[in-house]
């Protein structure tokens, strides 16, 4: 299993350039002087699907196209953002897709995913559809898109990274959400190449830390079950075999409370005006809990994974005002 | 009493360029695809301050700046989007600005405009702050930025139409909120010179339609009581007199139910990726019934007003989940 380099995520850059958005990178002066530090935030909500995920996709899809391997069908199971993007970038190189989804997804992501042309198949649980997705990817002509154990989808991943380090320039801390690893995996290669002396550090939520769970371990250890935290876009039972040697690499995994998720999301929400998903928070929460007690001044890349949000969740992340509670430095 | 004119919007335009952002204008494919129209947002939640309401008073300020008119103390009474506007502008020209706000306003404005440097006066009600602000307007030395009722305030808030009719061209229909009538009233000179065949109308909550009303009757119907509506960004009690002459060249004025606020301020904010207040949402409420029954193609300026929104707004904005529904041509 050949490590994957920063050559692949530049490559990738490349080869997705042109489907995809360079997103804005926002900033808020506010939040700069309470805080005492500057905080670059990469707005992928603005990301075409709604989500970073449509990079990896791309590049995963636009290479097999590239290299004359069109699939007769491409194939891919998520409850969220990767079934969206698979669903776009399949369309988008006019490749047929089935997307395998669980039937308690919400009526949002699914309508979304179908609105791309993909046909969506909905199973009872977890398990009906990993066995759904197996049967799909070992027909003749499939070619089973993986939501991040996939070199190809991880270097797109990479590409946020690529893209916001070649607009700021160095920064001294990077932050992203961990839940398969390819977001931070693939981001701390280009931040490698780009910013070699920046602390990059991967986020999770409190009962779904098994990213930290597995560096620690130095294997990967799986979560028993679909762990309950706001931030839906990690709910992943374990990281990828080829995220876990890249996820070593990093400089730690920040746990974080749901209440600092709920908390972040209704403050950048309201000070940059983007209308954030709550995995689009662990950055910042991880960012603040990993400077704690710091001096001032670092410059601080955080990636805003999405915007992809249904009311449910929108209003679970609402329930408690946290607008009361100013930022502050700690 | 003069009638205003588009020149003064250019000027406007000229004079205050450096200091505000010209926002981004946003789309969505998949909204466009339903309702067969082409829509597109005007983004001044991304406006210093976080709405519109920032060119306004920017204008007035640093006009009087300019014409070498600068005042010992600027005054402005207001429990929203203005009293963060005019304690910013004040700020940006070294003016001291005192904002008297009624007690029950929630903490995350006061906060905000107490950030920008204005000492914030808080009065028992409305009353109390009308009495409050005459006061202090009749000081020596004292300048009354008025929130709508000002003609270099409403040339400010009719750049927000110049600036997008010059970024996306002739349009078919415009659409904004009305609570004053600044935003929309200024937005028509802009219309009439850029886009003279667009329609542009002025949008309200039901329960809060003094502007219909005093289109309706010639002359300024005040409401008894403020409005219980969700967008609280209209609850002005009546129009201005230099509003009105502007109100009564518009095609119409719509009003729309609280329900179809709700709805679009989530669809809106789920498809563009902005944190919208649900005054915001006003525009495309009212464009939408506005072109019910009629052929589909138009093109339609929708001016997304500001994106301040506390959390208990929010949480009543999202209560109910419109986003089960998808919206269709109707």
């Amino acid at each position: 299993m050949a490590e994957i380099t920063f050559d692949q995520v530049a490559r990738a850059r490349e080869r997705i350039g042109e489907y995809i958005v360079d997103t804005p990178v926002f900033r808020s002066e506010l939040l700069d002087n309470w805080l005492g530090r500057r905080f670059l935030f990469k707005a992928e909500c603005l990301q075409r699907v709604g989500a970073f995920k449509a990079r990896g996709a791309c590049n995963a899809i636009c290479r097999l196209v590239e290299e004359g391997r069109r699939p007769a069908r491409i194939v891919a199971q998520s409850s969220g953002n990767h079934a969206q993007a698979t669903a776009w970038a399949s369309a988008r190189f006019g490749l047929p897709a089935t997307i395998v989804m669980p039937r308690e997804v919400s009526s949002v992501k699914a309508q979304a995913t179908a609105a791309y042309g993909a046909t969506v198949e909905f199973m009872a649980d977890r398990q009906a559809s990993e066995s759904r997705i197996s049967e799909l990817a070992s027909r003749p002509g499939s070619h089973w898109v993986h939501p991040y154990d996939d070199a190809d989808v991880i270097a797109g991943q990479g590409t946020v990274t690529l893209d916001a380090l070649r607009s700021v320039g160095p920064v001294d801390l990077i932050a992203a959400p961990c839940g398969g690893g390819g977001l931070v995996g693939g981001g701390m290669l280009a931040a490698r190449e780009l910013a070699p002396s920046a602390e990059v550090v991967g986020v999770e939520p409190q009962g779904a830390d098994d990213a930290a769970q597995s560096v620690a371990a130095g294997r990967i250890v799986s979560l028993a079950r679909s762990p309950d935290t706001v931030a839906d876009g990690v709910r992943t039972l374990s990281v990828g075999q080829l995220n876990l040697p890249l996820l070593r690499q990093l400089a730690g995994i920040e746990v974080v409370p749901d209440s600092a998720i709920c908390y972040w999301t209704q403050w950048l929400s309201h000070l940059l005006k983007l209308h954030l998903e709550p995995t689009a928070a662990l950055g910042m929460a991880g960012a603040v809990q990993r400077l704690r007690g710091r001096e001032s001044g670092q410059r601080v890349l955080v990636v805003l994974s999405g915007g992809n949000c249904d009311a449910r969740t929108t209003q679970r992340v609402w329930s408690t005002d946290h607008l009361e509670t100013v930022p502050q430095k700690a």
